[in-house]
């Protein structure tokens, strides 16, 4: 897979993994919702400030996000590691807010509980029907 | 989710996402095929030797395996965290091998390239309709 697969693949997934590394250095795996947003190799998400992951990226904003779809027998597979920053500029947050969100939080797109994750790829890392690779991002 | 209740939601999973941290301190994710075993705390699973994962757990053998459902709004996820053992031992072999394994390893469960990782969890995190904890195994 080059760049452009890539990033056509991961465009059309509906969950993406998103892993963090906690404060005794174990990795954290748990699924989120797909990206609000792909810019270049910048991916978005919403999240709670409040989450646990929050705190570890703040902490450690070294990231992977993976993404993958099962077939019957293969799947495929990319995972994409890059620093995670945490983003509570009202720009951004603003940018990324979805009307639907204020089921979550209550005060909308200036509530202190949501904040944006924003994941910059640095390198990817990509397992298609037996074969893999890795791509500069 | 109690420890039970963790245990037959995973039994049930057909994919696992098992997490490494690689030589720069990144955490990777990637899909596995489900567990070949589960067995009080432990999960094994078959992979290659050569993969790059196993050079990974062998530097840093902390790990994170998770399991999910997605729903149509809400999903479930599992994270446990503990440690991978890279298995070379043949009894541990022998009992994880099956018969539709020599598509892979043609020299059978005595290939160099087929090995066993051995997970041991030590605690899991869970999310679960909205809801979240934690519970040591």
């Amino acid at each position: 897979m080059d760049r452009a697969q890539i990033f056509k693949f991961i465009a059309k997934r509906k969950t993406a993994f998103i892993a963090s590394v906690n404060e005794h250095g174990y990795p954290v795996t748990r699924a989120m919702l797909a990206p609000r947003k792909i810019e270049g190799h910048c991916i978005y998400f919403s999240t709670n400030t409040s989450s646990k992951k929050v705190g570890q990226f703040i902490e450690n904003n070294k990231a992977c996000v993976y993404f993958y779809k099962r077939g019957l027998v293969r799947y495929r597979g990319v995972a994409i590691l890059g620093e995670m920053e945490v983003c509570t500029d009202q720009a951004v947050k603003d940018m990324i807010w979805r009307s639907g969100d204020s089921m979550f939080y209550k005060r909308g797109a200036t509530d202190p509980d949501y904040c944006v994750l924003k994941f910059t790829g640095a390198a990817a890392e990509w397992y298609c029907d037996l074969k893999s690779g890795s791509v500069e991002l």
